[in-house]
Protein backbone atom coordinates (compact mmCIF):
# COMPACT_ATOMS: atom_id res chain seq x y z
CA UNK A 1 0.00 0.00 0.00
CA UNK A 2 1.46 3.34 -1.42
CA UNK A 3 2.14 5.39 1.92
CA UNK A 4 0.63 8.33 0.14
CA UNK A 5 -2.80 7.38 0.32
CA UNK A 6 -2.61 7.66 3.95
CA UNK A 7 -1.77 11.35 3.86
CA UNK A 8 -5.65 12.35 3.32
CA UNK A 9 -6.54 10.42 6.09
CA UNK A 10 -4.41 12.49 8.62
CA UNK A 11 -4.97 15.84 6.90
CA UNK A 12 -9.44 15.37 6.90
CA UNK A 13 -9.02 13.72 10.92
CA UNK A 14 -7.20 16.98 11.52
CA UNK A 15 -9.25 19.25 9.73
CA UNK A 16 -12.42 17.63 11.15
CA UNK A 17 -11.44 17.71 14.94
CA UNK A 18 -10.29 21.56 14.47
CA UNK A 19 -13.38 22.47 12.46
CA UNK A 20 -16.24 20.20 14.34
CA UNK A 21 -14.66 20.58 18.36
CA UNK A 22 -12.01 22.89 18.29
CA UNK A 23 -9.90 20.79 19.07
CA UNK A 24 -5.80 19.99 17.51
CA UNK A 25 -4.80 16.73 17.40
CA UNK A 26 -1.49 15.18 16.70
CA UNK A 27 -0.21 12.54 14.82
CA UNK A 28 2.75 10.22 15.65
CA UNK A 29 4.75 8.35 12.99
CA UNK A 30 1.72 5.82 10.99
CA UNK A 31 3.07 2.28 11.73
CA UNK A 32 2.18 -0.92 10.23
CA UNK A 33 -0.04 -3.45 11.93
CA UNK A 34 1.69 -6.73 13.02
CA UNK A 35 -1.30 -8.12 15.44
CA UNK A 36 -3.98 -6.55 13.40
CA UNK A 37 -5.70 -5.63 16.34
CA UNK A 38 -6.64 -1.95 17.40
CA UNK A 39 -8.42 -1.39 21.00
CA UNK A 40 -10.75 1.30 22.09
CA UNK A 41 -13.99 2.04 23.95
CA UNK A 42 -15.80 3.54 21.06
CA UNK A 43 -15.03 3.09 17.54
CA UNK A 44 -16.18 3.48 13.99
CA UNK A 45 -16.11 1.59 11.04
CA UNK A 46 -16.55 2.36 7.30
CA UNK A 47 -16.06 0.00 4.70
CA UNK A 48 -14.86 0.59 1.45
CA UNK A 49 -15.26 -0.45 -2.05
CA UNK A 50 -14.67 1.11 -5.42
CA UNK A 51 -11.33 0.18 -7.51
CA UNK A 52 -10.46 -1.86 -4.64
CA UNK A 53 -11.53 -3.44 -1.11
CA UNK A 54 -10.85 -1.17 1.96
CA UNK A 55 -11.84 -0.49 5.34
CA UNK A 56 -11.23 2.58 8.11
CA UNK A 57 -11.70 2.75 11.38
CA UNK A 58 -10.71 5.11 14.01
CA UNK A 59 -10.86 3.84 17.70
CA UNK A 60 -10.82 6.30 20.94
CA UNK A 61 -10.30 5.94 24.36
CA UNK A 62 -13.21 7.25 26.76
CA UNK A 63 -10.76 9.83 27.95
CA UNK A 64 -10.57 10.99 24.51
CA UNK A 65 -13.33 11.39 23.16
CA UNK A 66 -15.80 12.93 26.02
CA UNK A 67 -13.66 15.94 25.86
CA UNK A 68 -14.29 16.10 21.96
CA UNK A 69 -17.90 15.42 22.31
CA UNK A 70 -18.27 18.01 24.79
CA UNK A 71 -16.54 20.75 22.78
CA UNK A 72 -18.90 19.80 19.65
CA UNK A 73 -21.79 20.09 21.73
CA UNK A 74 -20.68 22.53 23.82
CA UNK A 75 -21.92 20.89 27.24
CA UNK A 76 -19.87 18.32 29.26
CA UNK A 77 -20.25 14.74 28.51
CA UNK A 78 -19.35 12.58 31.35
CA UNK A 79 -20.01 9.47 30.11
CA UNK A 80 -20.03 6.97 26.97
CA UNK A 81 -24.08 7.07 25.61
CA UNK A 82 -26.28 7.26 22.73
CA UNK A 83 -24.77 10.46 22.00
CA UNK A 84 -21.11 9.61 22.19
CA UNK A 85 -22.13 7.47 19.53
CA UNK A 86 -23.61 9.77 16.96
CA UNK A 87 -20.91 12.20 17.40
CA UNK A 88 -18.26 9.25 16.59
CA UNK A 89 -20.36 8.34 13.92
CA UNK A 90 -20.40 11.61 12.39
CA UNK A 91 -16.67 12.36 13.14
CA UNK A 92 -16.21 8.46 11.25
CA UNK A 93 -18.31 9.99 8.02
CA UNK A 94 -16.85 13.14 7.81
CA UNK A 95 -13.47 11.77 7.84
CA UNK A 96 -14.60 9.51 5.78
CA UNK A 97 -15.59 11.38 2.86
CA UNK A 98 -12.80 13.89 3.28
CA UNK A 99 -10.45 11.65 2.94
CA UNK A 100 -12.33 10.06 0.09
CA UNK A 101 -12.25 13.57 -1.68
CA UNK A 102 -8.60 13.74 -0.97
CA UNK A 103 -7.76 10.23 -2.74
CA UNK A 104 -10.17 11.05 -5.57
CA UNK A 105 -7.83 13.78 -6.39
CA UNK A 106 -4.73 11.76 -6.36
CA UNK A 107 -6.73 9.95 -8.96
CA UNK A 108 -7.75 7.09 -6.49
CA UNK A 109 -11.80 6.47 -6.44
CA UNK A 110 -13.79 4.62 -3.83
CA UNK A 111 -17.39 4.38 -2.13
CA UNK A 112 -17.97 4.51 1.07
CA UNK A 113 -20.58 1.80 3.21
CA UNK A 114 -22.77 2.91 5.82
CA UNK A 115 -20.85 3.68 8.75
CA UNK A 116 -20.56 1.46 11.63
CA UNK A 117 -19.86 2.63 16.09
CA UNK A 118 -18.95 0.11 18.29
CA UNK A 119 -18.86 0.75 22.17
CA UNK A 120 -17.77 -1.55 24.88
CA UNK A 121 -15.05 -1.15 26.91
CA UNK A 122 -11.80 -1.90 25.62
CA UNK A 123 -13.07 -3.49 22.82
CA UNK A 124 -10.56 -5.19 19.73
CA UNK A 125 -10.95 -4.31 16.00
CA UNK A 126 -9.71 -7.19 13.61
CA UNK A 127 -9.96 -6.33 10.06
CA UNK A 128 -9.74 -9.44 7.93
CA UNK A 129 -7.43 -9.00 5.00
CA UNK A 130 -4.12 -10.59 4.02
CA UNK A 131 -2.82 -6.99 3.31
CA UNK A 132 -0.86 -4.65 5.22
CA UNK A 133 -2.80 -2.49 7.65
CA UNK A 134 -1.54 1.24 8.28
CA UNK A 135 -2.33 2.37 12.04
CA UNK A 136 -1.99 6.35 12.30
CA UNK A 137 -1.83 6.96 15.84
CA UNK A 138 -3.10 10.16 17.41
CA UNK A 139 -3.11 12.29 20.58
CA UNK A 140 -5.01 15.60 21.47
CA UNK A 141 -4.50 17.38 25.02
CA UNK A 142 -7.06 14.65 26.78
CA UNK A 143 -5.81 11.09 25.49
CA UNK A 144 -5.32 8.70 22.29
CA UNK A 145 -6.99 7.97 19.21
CA UNK A 146 -6.41 5.25 16.44
CA UNK A 147 -7.09 5.52 12.89
CA UNK A 148 -6.26 2.10 10.92
CA UNK A 149 -6.21 2.12 7.04
CA UNK A 150 -6.29 -0.98 4.48
CA UNK A 151 -6.47 -1.37 0.78
CA UNK A 152 -6.14 -4.21 -0.91
CA UNK A 153 -4.59 -2.43 -3.84
CA UNK B 1 -36.51 -1.86 2.19
CA UNK B 2 -38.19 -4.22 0.08
CA UNK B 3 -38.89 -7.61 2.81
CA UNK B 4 -38.03 -9.95 -0.19
CA UNK B 5 -33.74 -8.68 0.30
CA UNK B 6 -33.63 -10.22 3.50
CA UNK B 7 -34.11 -13.85 2.69
CA UNK B 8 -30.97 -14.42 0.59
CA UNK B 9 -29.09 -13.57 4.00
CA UNK B 10 -31.28 -16.46 5.76
CA UNK B 11 -30.79 -18.83 2.92
CA UNK B 12 -26.48 -17.77 3.17
CA UNK B 13 -26.80 -18.08 6.76
CA UNK B 14 -28.28 -21.66 7.08
CA UNK B 15 -25.86 -22.63 4.03
CA UNK B 16 -22.86 -21.72 5.91
CA UNK B 17 -23.25 -23.09 9.10
CA UNK B 18 -24.51 -26.32 8.04
CA UNK B 19 -21.23 -27.05 5.54
CA UNK B 20 -18.78 -24.74 7.68
CA UNK B 21 -20.11 -26.15 11.52
CA UNK B 22 -22.35 -29.02 11.00
CA UNK B 23 -24.99 -26.57 12.54
CA UNK B 24 -28.28 -26.42 11.80
CA UNK B 25 -29.86 -22.65 12.53
CA UNK B 26 -33.39 -21.85 13.38
CA UNK B 27 -34.55 -18.16 12.33
CA UNK B 28 -37.12 -16.55 14.30
CA UNK B 29 -39.21 -13.65 12.62
CA UNK B 30 -37.21 -9.81 11.48
CA UNK B 31 -38.16 -6.92 12.96
CA UNK B 32 -37.73 -3.61 12.44
CA UNK B 33 -34.92 -2.74 14.36
CA UNK B 34 -36.07 0.69 16.71
CA UNK B 35 -33.02 1.25 19.06
CA UNK B 36 -30.61 0.77 16.31
CA UNK B 37 -28.49 -1.06 18.89
CA UNK B 38 -27.19 -5.05 18.73
CA UNK B 39 -25.43 -6.50 21.37
CA UNK B 40 -22.96 -9.20 21.46
CA UNK B 41 -19.42 -10.80 22.53
CA UNK B 42 -18.06 -10.91 19.02
CA UNK B 43 -19.67 -9.39 15.92
CA UNK B 44 -18.05 -9.77 12.32
CA UNK B 45 -19.33 -6.14 9.95
CA UNK B 46 -19.15 -6.23 6.40
CA UNK B 47 -19.93 -2.65 4.48
CA UNK B 48 -21.66 -2.61 0.93
CA UNK B 49 -21.79 -0.28 -1.80
CA UNK B 50 -22.82 -0.26 -5.51
CA UNK B 51 -26.17 0.81 -6.54
CA UNK B 52 -26.64 1.85 -2.91
CA UNK B 53 -25.04 1.73 0.66
CA UNK B 54 -25.15 -1.03 2.60
CA UNK B 55 -23.74 -2.77 5.80
CA UNK B 56 -24.68 -6.33 7.72
CA UNK B 57 -23.66 -7.21 11.25
CA UNK B 58 -23.48 -10.87 12.29
CA UNK B 59 -23.18 -10.86 16.49
CA UNK B 60 -22.65 -13.88 17.83
CA UNK B 61 -22.91 -14.12 22.30
CA UNK B 62 -19.99 -16.06 23.52
CA UNK B 63 -22.48 -19.13 24.07
CA UNK B 64 -23.44 -19.28 20.41
CA UNK B 65 -20.07 -18.94 18.93
CA UNK B 66 -17.91 -21.47 21.12
CA UNK B 67 -19.88 -24.49 19.60
CA UNK B 68 -20.15 -23.29 15.98
CA UNK B 69 -15.97 -22.53 16.03
CA UNK B 70 -15.26 -26.04 17.75
CA UNK B 71 -17.27 -27.62 15.28
CA UNK B 72 -15.13 -25.70 12.25
CA UNK B 73 -11.89 -26.39 13.85
CA UNK B 74 -13.34 -30.44 15.32
CA UNK B 75 -11.51 -29.41 18.41
CA UNK B 76 -13.19 -27.66 21.70
CA UNK B 77 -13.05 -24.40 21.80
CA UNK B 78 -13.45 -22.96 25.22
CA UNK B 79 -12.89 -18.62 25.30
CA UNK B 80 -13.01 -16.24 22.80
CA UNK B 81 -9.33 -15.95 20.93
CA UNK B 82 -7.90 -14.85 17.76
CA UNK B 83 -8.80 -18.43 15.72
CA UNK B 84 -12.71 -17.22 16.83
CA UNK B 85 -11.62 -13.99 15.46
CA UNK B 86 -10.61 -15.41 12.11
CA UNK B 87 -13.34 -17.65 12.26
CA UNK B 88 -16.12 -15.38 12.68
CA UNK B 89 -14.46 -13.13 9.95
CA UNK B 90 -14.72 -16.07 7.60
CA UNK B 91 -17.76 -17.12 8.46
CA UNK B 92 -19.11 -13.05 7.70
CA UNK B 93 -17.50 -13.23 4.66
CA UNK B 94 -18.93 -16.13 3.47
CA UNK B 95 -22.54 -15.30 4.06
CA UNK B 96 -21.77 -11.88 2.62
CA UNK B 97 -20.40 -13.47 -0.43
CA UNK B 98 -23.30 -16.23 -0.64
CA UNK B 99 -25.99 -13.66 0.07
CA UNK B 100 -24.97 -11.33 -2.14
CA UNK B 101 -25.07 -13.72 -4.84
CA UNK B 102 -28.81 -14.41 -4.04
CA UNK B 103 -29.13 -10.28 -4.54
CA UNK B 104 -27.66 -10.35 -7.54
CA UNK B 105 -29.85 -12.83 -9.15
CA UNK B 106 -32.81 -10.73 -7.73
CA UNK B 107 -31.14 -8.23 -9.96
CA UNK B 108 -29.01 -6.17 -7.09
CA UNK B 109 -25.21 -5.72 -7.43
CA UNK B 110 -23.61 -4.63 -4.50
CA UNK B 111 -19.72 -4.71 -3.32
CA UNK B 112 -18.13 -5.85 0.02
CA UNK B 113 -15.62 -3.95 1.81
CA UNK B 114 -13.11 -5.39 3.79
CA UNK B 115 -15.03 -7.44 6.68
CA UNK B 116 -13.89 -6.40 10.34
CA UNK B 117 -14.69 -8.08 13.46
CA UNK B 118 -14.96 -6.72 16.86
CA UNK B 119 -14.58 -9.09 20.37
CA UNK B 120 -15.14 -7.50 23.47
CA UNK B 121 -17.90 -8.69 26.29
CA UNK B 122 -21.49 -7.36 25.82
CA UNK B 123 -20.17 -4.73 23.07
CA UNK B 124 -23.21 -2.79 21.34
CA UNK B 125 -23.12 -2.22 17.07
CA UNK B 126 -24.92 0.68 15.60
CA UNK B 127 -25.07 1.52 12.10
CA UNK B 128 -25.24 5.00 11.38
CA UNK B 129 -28.06 5.61 9.12
CA UNK B 130 -31.44 6.65 8.99
CA UNK B 131 -33.23 4.21 6.72
CA UNK B 132 -34.75 1.04 8.62
CA UNK B 133 -32.45 -1.83 9.58
CA UNK B 134 -33.98 -5.09 9.41
CA UNK B 135 -32.95 -7.22 12.54
CA UNK B 136 -33.16 -11.29 12.32
CA UNK B 137 -32.83 -13.41 15.30
CA UNK B 138 -31.19 -17.18 14.87
CA UNK B 139 -30.45 -20.24 17.78
CA UNK B 140 -28.74 -22.64 17.25
CA UNK B 141 -29.24 -25.81 20.10
CA UNK B 142 -26.36 -23.88 21.64
CA UNK B 143 -27.72 -20.39 21.72
CA UNK B 144 -28.53 -17.05 20.17
CA UNK B 145 -27.68 -14.90 17.05
CA UNK B 146 -28.42 -11.90 15.31
CA UNK B 147 -27.60 -10.23 11.74
CA UNK B 148 -28.69 -7.15 10.95
CA UNK B 149 -29.08 -5.92 7.34
CA UNK B 150 -29.34 -2.39 5.89
CA UNK B 151 -29.53 -0.77 2.69
CA UNK B 152 -30.18 2.75 1.45
CA UNK B 153 -32.13 2.10 -1.30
Amino acid sequence: MDVKLINPFIDATFNVLETMASTKATAGKPYLKRDKTAQGDVTGIIGLTGETRGTISISFTKNSILPIVSKMFGEEMKELNDEIKDAVGEIANMISGQARQGLEEMGRSLKAAIPTVIMGPNHTITHVTNYPIIAIPFTTGNGAFTIEVCFEE
